[in-house]
């Protein structure tokens, strides 16, 4: 006999196979779950339905935005001479939360990394190169974690970036090294930017 | 400007709620969900909407089940003379994979609890009481966490039961006390419920 009606299996397998979440936590979750009201879990489905739905990478900028173009990018008031170039969405809304950076974003969506198999063609790059060729732009703020992989690509990009005279800059290391960027509260970050150097 | 668009904050929210989970793993696990395969994110929807429609209630011991009547209840070579009473279906998960108890289970689905305003009514135990009526039942085991809510649970359901006739025991003492039943494994349990003593 099964312990688990096939149900509740599978929905502890679909938890557990969530990041963060292991099989002892997707069990608790399973079982509260199965107690919560119908309307609550209709809420849960719904939220994963649409975010799936309406969610996209933002045509200039690669940001998440359930718009064609990003609040970022249409937000006329803002300084469209530098561009920081970021790992994934969430580094943007660290950094905005700071309030200090008025300029734009791009969103590589990962790193380069030979150990993970993740190549440059694999990375939203190539728009990137396109926006400093559109002209317009002063400065490329490199805001990257600062390990292996962000090294790599810091490298990768500022080879192909200043040749078409465009000034490359990295936050400074005011992290430790090694560690990856997500684990820092914004004004690190944002202090980081400042400090910047250019490469 | 909102930071996050409203889908991704809505779905934020809603793992927010959910038992176990912060806000801050919300926000990561709602940014690693977007960027999840379709079919993935499909499949835990799918888990969910089907938890919520095929799982309720055995009618016979309250036990979580996708039939009408559970793999437990409806398992003829199992002993029908005693009844082992947890406080929800993960209890029985547990005592199951000890492999050694071979009788009934009835879930009450809750703890009485004055504090969270949970009363005898709120809870399955007037099929318990119905169950031990209709005869067959040498012993009642009463294996409820060691709290304050389990032993008022316990003198309750005592001074009901024994008046029928029926004996009822609780599991030993051999956890802790004030820790729910919950954090302990199956083998521990099990040497408890072995332990028991007439109440
Ligand atoms: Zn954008
Ligand atoms: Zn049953």
């Amino acid at each position: 006999m099964a312990l688990y009606p096939r149900p509740i299996e599978n929905l502890i397998v679909e938890l557990a196979s969530l990041p963060t979440i292991g099989r002892k936590s997707a069990k608790r979750l399973a079982f509260k779950i199965i107690e919560m009201d119908d309307e609550k879990v209709n809420r849960l489905v719904n939220a994963l339905i649409n975010v799936k739905k309406e969610i996209h990478h933002c045509k200039i900028c690669g940001n998440l935005t359930d718009k064609e173009i990003c609040d970022i990018c249409s937000d006329e008031s803002r300084d469209k001479s530098t561009i920081v170039v970021v790992e994934d969405s969430s580094n943007i809304i660290s950094l905005e939360k700071a309030r200090e950076y008025k300029g734009q974003y791009h969103v590589l969506n990962g790193l380069i990394s030979p150990r993970e198999n993740i190549s440059p063609e694999d990375l939203n790059i190539e728009s990137l190169i396109e926006r400093v060729k559109d002209g317009g732009i002063d400065e490329v703020i490199l805001s990257l974690s600062p390990t292996v992989d962000g090294d790599l690509t810091i490298n990768f990009l500022s080879e192909i970036i200043k040749p078409l005279g465009v000034k490359v800059t990295k936050i400074a290391n005011g992290v430790p090294l090694g560690v990856s960027l997500e684990y820092f509260d914004e004004m690190s970050i944002y202090k980081a930017l400042e400090d910047r150097r250019e490469i």
